[in-house]
């Protein structure tokens, strides 16, 4: 058996999130995935669309262009591409050779994401995109978003978000709360068909100063993560808590703290990701400040996160292939990690069997 | 056929600017070129020497030190080396042995450039250096020089004087004017024995901004641009325009808006490169502050040249031997990636036949 | 026989100076020794110890931590590793795995060093230690230390200080006088059973600025520089003078100009090391202000070594292998070059014996 690498491979055949909707404002923006450089644009129809960022020309980056009527306009000669990378116009010439053409990606726009598809297109399935229905409901859940860069492969931040025993330790500033309460939390796996899934419970803990400031709680509480994992790259969030003795355990869905958030991650390279994440108040909906308070307890929560994973990163580095020792806090992620492999094998057979027809 | 990389490799025997006289003014100075840090100095005899920046001692960059009346002295421990590179001093002994010398390159002074001889010393022909007497004629033509880092292989700035097709998109605030009229232009290029050459006309034209700031041009003008590429790293420019009747296209030598510019690039490495450029005034002679401007405006203008090529070098590095689309509007570049191409390859048969002697 | 890089090799066993002990002020620090991210920490009794800056189970760098009561805990899931590199707690399980551990390293703290030991922690022979009793002896000889990086391999700082030839041409502002006495000067070098040691006597001397300040001298002095190199990194000084008539070559022990210096060179990666110096005031023993001063000299001089080094090794990377040219004044240098590499050989020899059983 082939050592395994702490940095986990490219899944191809998977969306990713290039980027927010609201990253795009000025109409064309660069970014880099899988070490591809990509240019994403709003075409004069205000479809999203994702290119190459090399014209075939002379190679120039398009991202130093412009948007126009007809499509993305190199900024070096003016050679012109739509959103299929078909090139639509060359200065000086009628004559457009077929060959004339960038790679374009497969791109959906849908609740505030830009998901992009870096695989083969004919497999494209824009049903299996990771819904987050939380976006389609802003009154019930106004949210906030951002984009964090990572020196850190992507599935560092997963592994990150399937072991919380780190709050008590890496976040002891803001929703870390007693180490100990984290360690001894109440925690069941499961595997799904996009992934996996944990709930944790912390009952008759002590709320931490984010919950307090949220819901207003005086006393002790009954306290829940749900995170579900959705190859490759995301994580859905439900986190909360009732008073003791509301019979959380029964029925979570009560007025109480609720916390929304969905995860993306999407590979640059092999070491380094960007990280997008939306929270949503689910707790104080009418109260704007309410929802720009959990951004501003969020952010430098989540920058601690940043930060743990790019010296993590910088050690691993040294040794991709060394060793990780698994200890039981690591049942969740080790789950992720093996979803993962098995969507990666899958992809490889596929990939193998296809190249031999 | 191998396949061939967009990085233009290094033609050895030939003479490139190394330097504008004016930037040795301390008399001593360091510039990488071909992946050789050089030390250039002018010596007690007021001669410009070139040689290897780098001790044969102990390996100390010789750019540390100082120029001293017998030559170059290394600044660790007081070694001198002549222009020749033979080491004349050594501390402490009185026996200097022959194999105490450093590389040195055949340097000529010569119209305000220092040039330089990269290949074989004993096939430096100083006769072949590219003319350039407008700077013989300071009053008749007076001018101002830059010398510019860019981020790119050295032939990608000749690919973009050689295709000003670029002019109406990356020069769209300066000397650029309709995209379209650049790209209907009249063009004609032939092959020259020393490379190729082109001229481009553009008959009743509007003028641009810095035409008509330079020659107070009222209505519209006839507009040519000649440009001469040398191999490897030299084009020499002459922009000019005319009223509209004035016969431009029979005696382009009379009073009108006449500009001079002489381009050098040299490769500092196979992606980047120092972009050497010389602006003369040859409309408003009488004029300082006309030179000024032209030099004010200039120089914003291949920024955006620089900045683009850099860019674009990016793309290119992600493999260089991806082939590159050819249109129309590269005429004169193919020519002079051509010319090159032939020299390129006589050079490789003579290294070969020497080699083999 | 194999080319010789200018690039020493790493001496694994063998004490290096990891730090001062001042620098583990905070009780945490982290320090790249030999391409080694280590983690240096103060224990609960106060005890230094030296781990590899990794934590075993998902590589996080243990200096993102901190200490506690039973050792160091890691920032990311809370795994405590005790000074020998044992983990002793794992949060959230009782057994812990006799694989959980992390490398650590020998560590003595002795005359205000921290030293390492990077070879087989059962070689590791304290008695072995470079001693400075200097620094036990502070109102007797009060000092003041720093700590350098020099981006050079540790090898040229002991060259750099073998041949004080350099000090005329280098130091020119500061300790350097005039470069001929420097080069006239009396040398004899012998070798030692750790290493070599010279004595230059440069008689009836003009004393340098710093000497005349800190000892008042009026006319010429008889000036005497001792250096004792200690392999692998260490360079014992005694530098001073008295005033000529006094009879130093007979008796160096009297009331006169007298500084102790210690330096060691630490290898942080092949081209990249850490100077460590001490400078004791061996002439005004009462006044604090020399002591002061006597830092704030040499501080701009060892910066200037610092930077000279750097633009050595920019050349030598060029091509490691190339050959250096010997000269007369390499005589020291080259005791201690060949003094290192049979040390080196010995460690390869017993290294391969150590294999073979």
């Amino acid at each position: 058996m082939a050592r395994k690498s702490a940095n986990a491979p490219f899944l191809r055949n998977a969306w990713y999130v290039a980027a927010w909707s609201e990253e795009l404002e000025s109409g064309l923006m660069g970014r880099t995935i899988m070490n591809e450089p990509i240019a994403i644009f709003r075409n004069a129809e205000g479809k999203v669309c994702a290119v190459e960022d090399r014209c075939c020309h002379r190679g120039a980056a398009l991202t130093a262009g412009k948007v126009v009527e007809n499509g993305l306009q190199c900024g070096y000669h003016g050679l012109v591409f739509d959103g299929d990378g078909k090139c639509v116009e060359i200065p000086g010439q009628d004559m457009i050779p077929s060959i004339a053409r960038v790679k374009s990606y497969p791109v959906v726009e849908k609740q505030e994401f830009i998901w992009i598809w870096m695989g083969d297109p004919k497999l494209a399935t824009p049903e299996t995109i990771a819904d987050w229905s939380i976006h389609d409901q802003p009154e019930k859940y106004p949210h906030r978003k951002a984009v964090m860069p990572i020196k850190a492969n992507y599935l560092m931040m997963i592994d990150n978000l399937m072991d919380l025993t780190h709050l008590g330790y890496v976040h002891t500033k803001t929703i870390g709360g007693n180490p100990k309460s984290h360690v001894a939390a109440e925690m069941e796996t499961v595997r799904t068909e996009t992934g996996c899934k944990f709930i944790r419970w912390m009952l008759d803990a002590v709320p931490p100063p984010t919950y307090v400031k949220g819901a207003g709680f005086t006393g002790r509480v009954d306290r829940w993560q749900e995170f579900e994992y959705v190859i490759p790259g995301a994580v859905r969030q439900w986190s909360g808590a009732l008073e003791v003795g509301r019979g959380a355990r029964e029925n979570r869905d009560q007025e109480g703290f609720h916390l929304h958030l969905f995860h993306a991650i999407t590979p640059e390279t092999e070491t380094s990701s960007f990280y997008f994440w939306s929270a949503a108040n689910g707790y104080r909906q009418d109260d704007p400040q309410a929802t720009e308070e959990l951004y501003a307890d969020t952010y430098p929560t989540f920058i601690e996160d940043v930060e743990i994973m790019g010296k993590q990163q910088a050690r691993i580095d040294l040794d991709p292939y060394r060793p990780l020792l698994t200890i039981r806090a690591d049942n969740a992620l080790l789950h992720a990690r093996r979803a993962f492999e098995e969507a990666y094998e899958r992809e490889q057979r596929q990939m193998g069997a296809a190249a031999a027809e």
